[in-house]
């Protein structure tokens, strides 16, 4: 039985995981960290496409029928040049969650927060006015919203304070809907509410991924619809930091984390 | 003429190099920042060796006559393997920044701030403990530290308060003296001072690391004084962001940054 292989600079991709074991319970799905290379935000274009290359090649010896890049700043940075060199289907993230904020928004406006590499790709930004022109987008990078988020500190006034420095713009465009552009924002949910109001609809895309994700190996008749999938984790460092981590994430303990050598 | 090499993680170990520069102008330096696999501070001892050798030998096809670990984190873990594996004499950060913490404690209660990985090393507690066994140390590590200063975020109630959560416990140790010891920390000087108190002593080992790379060249009689020495740049990704960022940290422009591949 063929497994969905997923990867991510480090733990962030686990909010995905979470969303693909609740939609597809009988699929097996193996994950990669990089954890030894983690973050990828603020490395560049070329650096990117390096590290998510060889990170599909070491998901493609584990035997995966399909790849999902649940890392935002891959999805936005490096797409294009993995589907041109791979044979196997890939799914980003970007257009899941353009999607899903393209049909909420009423207002046609929508924010976009992520990673410096998502945000001066602009990734969404294409793919939001490719899909319809007339919807104004407001983007903004929030550097320091993946640390507060692996440190724990998702709530009380100093990280109240950076939410409010960083979304002023967003507030300023009057946007109804925004695009947590990043695996680590759904933790900082609460913040961004409080800051955004009540009424704001934040888009976080790992739903949206998991359905297309569906889809693709419906459409292929790759399904798996018998017993229930098992998860394995790689990381290229650090399977201790990454299990503690990975609940906040994942919802549930990572226990088997193993160490693999990605170069 | 053979330079001095050093390396760091990203664009810290700057701060050396400005020191290098201004108590040994004559010198050649060249410098690596490991900017493809920036930060060190949260990943293993295992793989920080890994890098710390891969970044020495990138040094050593530059004709280096010593090798300066200009990253508290790569000093704290790598340094012993380093020292059994090289010929090249190699300086790290912790020894010096502590001869200078232990001259100037009066109270002998010294406090240690640093990364995660370096805190957890516990090289400085080791290190001041061999120096003088009477004096009680106090080491935590402040994870947001760098983010702050690298997004300079510098001053303001955010880091403020920040600082505040993360120096409580040194104050409540009646620290006369606090080690500095990540080579981003003495951007947030002003900070740590308003927390601290105005009297705190606070060490930064720059200065202290200069002075022993030059009583090594001294004593190996390889010290130059005949011309103003040059700087090369070398970084394994986005020579843009580091020369940007590499301002605050040298105090002068870097625009010749190169890109190179150490793996």
């Amino acid at each position: 039985m063929k497994s969905i292989g997923v990867f991510d600079s480090g733990v962030g991709g686990l909010t995905v995981v979470r969303e693909l074991i609740r939609q597809l319970p009988c699929e097996d799905i193996v994950y990669f960290g990089d954890t030894a290379r983690v973050p990828y935000g603020i490395k560049s274009k070329e650096t990117i496409i390096r590290f998510s290359i060889e990170n599909i090649l070491l998901l493609l010896k584990q035997d995966v029928k399909m790849i999902c890049v649940a890392c935002n700043t891959a999805s936005s940075v490096a797409l294009p040049v993995i589907r041109n060199h791979f044979r196997v289907p890939v799914v980003g993230v970007i257009s899941p969650g353009v999607k899903e904020a393209v049909y909420a928004t009423q207002n046609k406006r929508i924010g976009v927060i992520g990673t410096r590499g998502t945000i001066s790709s602009r990734a969404y930004e294409i793919e939001i006015k490719r899909l319809d022109p007339g919807i104004s987008v407001t983007a903004f990078s929030c550097p320091l919203f993946v640390p507060f988020a692996e440190e724990g500190w998702l709530q009380g006034k100093t990280v109240t304070e950076v939410a409010r420095t960083y979304l002023a713009p967003l507030k300023k465009a009057g946007v109804d809907t925004v695009i947590l552009g990043c695996t680590h924002y759904p933790l900082l949910k609460p913040v961004i509410k409080k800051i955004m109001g009540e009424r704001i609809k934040l888009i976080d895309s790992a739903k949206q991924v998991a359905l297309e994700v569906k889809n693709i190996l419906s459409a292929e008749g790759s399904l798996n619809r018998k017993r229930k999938g098992k998860q394995r984790f790689f990381v290229s460092d650090n399977p201790e930091w990454f299990s503690g981590l990975a609940k906040r994430f994942l919802g549930q303990n990572v226990k088997n984390a193993k160490k693999v050598n990605n170069v």
